[in-house]
């Protein structure tokens, strides 16, 4: 057994497969290709909405390719302090932004409040050229201590943002442990919530390199493609990435795949709160544990 | 059969079995793990030198980190008119170099000669703060015209390139087309003859995804860990990059695979060449035929 | 006498007096004061057209943040070889566009002609992730070789621009002497030709640092505060840059010294081509001579 | 009486009668003049020490341009939460840098502590490429809060930033007033306390606009010209900066002014403190006041 992380872990079995059958002809480099189209099609089916849905290797460039096509340079993107995108990927969204400013926002067991948020941004006056410009709101779902927002408490804070102009964000690293965990569709803790940008991980959860930017707005994605591009992150053989994820998706197989991460977790958090001299540090409502 | 690209071609089943292997049980993530270590002893041992060696998805990543990290911001590239990191990569080396710029340099075939790029430099003054400061010459081999590099040739390049103070840079996305061609050690047209910093490829001859940014000199690659995690190129699951590239070169496959496609191309050509009313606009050295 | 640059010689009388009488009182800072009013208003007048307007201290900062404005970092400017923007300004619109693509176009004497745009825009294949988007045609008015710009030649490449999306920008650091070679109004070389944006600068005809973007769609100069904020070019005491303008601007000043500049250019240039052994490179039309 | 900013005041007669005194007759552009090399050599008296200066119109420019150069773009600048840095400059410090981050440390009176910076400090693990690379700690002399760093304050900062291999700048913005309110050498609060670049400003001080980067190692100011350029902050009659900087300089114009500014503000505070239901926000030790 291996506890350091989710990556570490063999992949699907299925995924493997998945990728020696997507193997069986040639087809069209870079997207244009009946297996990329068709995972469009599923998301759409999965999440109940049109999504323009963009493929990446890494979950570190989903988020940070999302945020920059969210926020001007001179924006600024609220996170929590403990976001992965503030404090774990090296400055990739203020490099994919050209210099977005990431505000932490405190909050407790990872998780943001709407009051958190506003006292935050009550600290940025509107429309003053010597400030930068309040842009994005992110979220993590679940989060980076292990617990989950409900759909109420996205909706309560994506509102927040849009009455202030910003635009809602969730990186998705870990959405399958918080959908598998709220037994929720995936349209209720993103669009129906009012998130406008998705990043849709299954890496985590058993592929070897598949994420998803999704937009529910396909006007907000108007010339991502050169981003992607120039970020050098379309990659030629495509198919095998569309492949993963179907793969994943197919027979909700990322949901059994979740809910037995959940399951082991609280079964190692149950242990670890029992044995004497231990105590975690945060409630355990997805799949990480931290003693 | 499928002319379009390279990239449209199912890939070598030596790599889907090296994925499905790798599989077998957990490994640290992000490049700490065995495979990873393996492949790049087996770069230093290919290459008869240490290496410094990187893993990225894709070519246009690999070579503008690589660049980048050889240039500053005001710096100036030197590369073919057509090179791909002028032509077709969105502008990701001016992304990732936060503005460097492309010298177009022309030349016959897709190949730079010592007297075109000294007539092009002979354009910026040296020490002129109004002036970018030329920082690189990049030579693509195989390049994008089907054409090859000779190791004397290469050589040439870069010392003029040394002499200037630019760093010598080669895309080798069909890195193994050149090598196959000229029957020649990987070592003769890299660092014996100069290049200081590869991107080398597998993708084109057979991987899902697997390229590497090679630094022959380790000084060069000083922080550049941290220049890939911020562009989102540090895959977590790193060992299957590091396992398919390691199964392409494994007993010469790479070699056999791109005999193959160069004799291939050879016999297109020759056809082309024997139609009426035909013409091949290069010479066909490599892989690439263009009629 | 110094044939060096426009830039060393002194600045007129008139800009000095009207920094000392700017220093009568107190004002608000950063472009809030009477004298940025009254010079916006000025300029509104001067260009037959409401015009949004924003000081900066050079023609580098003005050209650059111009550009950056009218083009995504996936973009490309298209200029003449040995514009400003591309041969003089060490990457300035690079780096302020985040990577943008310069893209030099050839032409006799400094000027392009819509054959030689079109001839390079036909490289750039349309809607294409791999390419860079066409974004901006920059000319400069009167050009880096002595020459000018007629208004129908003017409109003719603002017209192509705008056939192919392009915005059409204006490198006027020597608009005065284009404006006294034609003996026209501002407007009719600018946006009654079709230009979008212009760089005016006063520094070369007599200012000590005075240099306007001008939008002559106010929608386009939306967010535009933010760019020249966080570059560094919004002046604490803006109002000097403002009553410099003025100065120049009063009573004619400008194409009073640009005339002047002009007539001693076209002295000059008869002297060296009426020398034996002596030939002019370009015809001189403006304030500049080139042997 | 205007109490808005010291922006807001005129500046001082010497200042105008530098500029007009400039004028006297033609001087090579870009800095190459005898009034610039003139004021380098007095800065290197002023300061005791040799010093690489550089002149721009503005402090944001200053400050922004010096942490580019002292942090690669996945660098950390540490810095007090209200550091005019991070925010009140729209973000142009991660503009310049390409994305690096400032981290906020909190502080009472606006002033940093050794404590508060190592407890922030210690977030960051050493030598991960998750995370970015504390570069810079940077102070503001005289504080954005109007307090004053004691030169062994300074001094225990500078060297809490060496042991972790920062750099130490000084945004010295209203560093008049700090060498005034604490009567000593400008060298003995910047480089014999360890500060390594200093933005030193006197636009607040009196100037119209002039502001100098001086790095007291020059090895530290390699190819700083050329980040300069590009950024639009090389004037090109940049002598009537460097005149402005001198008058200010002469016969201890600069410090007279601060004194006077120090004394008002202080007049002003005990006034502010004597009034019934008034209360100062922090000490009142240079020209600034907070009620």
């Amino acid at each position: 057994m291996n506890f350091e992380s989710d990556n570490a872990s063999p992949v699907a079995p299925e995924v493997i497969e998945a990728i020696a059958r997507e193997n069986a002809g040639p087809a069209s480099g870079y997207g244009a290709d009946a297996t990329t189209e068709r995972f469009s099609r599923r998301l759409t089916e999965l999440f109940e909405h049109e999504v323009a849905a963009f493929l990446v290797p890494t979950g570190t460039a989903a988020n940070a390719l999302a945020l920059a096509h969210c926020t001007p340079p001179w924006g600024a993107i609220y996170c929590h302090a403990q976001a992965h995108i503030n404090a774990d990927e090296c400055g990739a969204p203020e490099f994919f932004s050209n210099g977005a400013k990431l505000v932490p926002v405190p909050g407790e067991h990872g998780k943001l409040t709407p009051a958190a948020v506003a006292a935050t941004l009550g600290d940025i006056r509107a429309a003053d050229q010597h400030r930068v410009v309040p842009s994005v709101l992110s979220l993590t779902q679940s989060t980076e201590a292990g617990t989950v927002y409900r759909a109420a408490e996205v909706a309560a804070l994506a509102d927040l943002a849009h009455r202030h102009h910003l635009a809602a964000h969730m990186d998705g690293a870990r959405f399958a442990n918080a959908v598998a965990a709220l037994d929720c569709a995936p349209a209720d803790i993103t669009w129906r919530a009012g998130i406008d940008v998705l990043a849709f991980g299954v890496t985590k959860v058993g592929a070897v390199g598949a994420e998803a930017i999704l937009f529910f707005d396909a006007a907000r994605a108007a010339d991502f493609v050169y981003r992607r591009k120039r970020a050098g992150h379309l990659l030629s053989r495509m198919r095998f990435v569309a492949a993963q994820f179907e793969a994943v998706l197919a027979d909700g197989l990322w949901l059994r795949l979740a809910r037995h991460a959940n399951a082991m977790a609280a079964r190692l958090a149950a242990g670890i709160a029992a044995a004497p001299g231990a105590a975690l540090l945060h409630p355990t409502e997805a799949n990480e544990v931290f003693a």
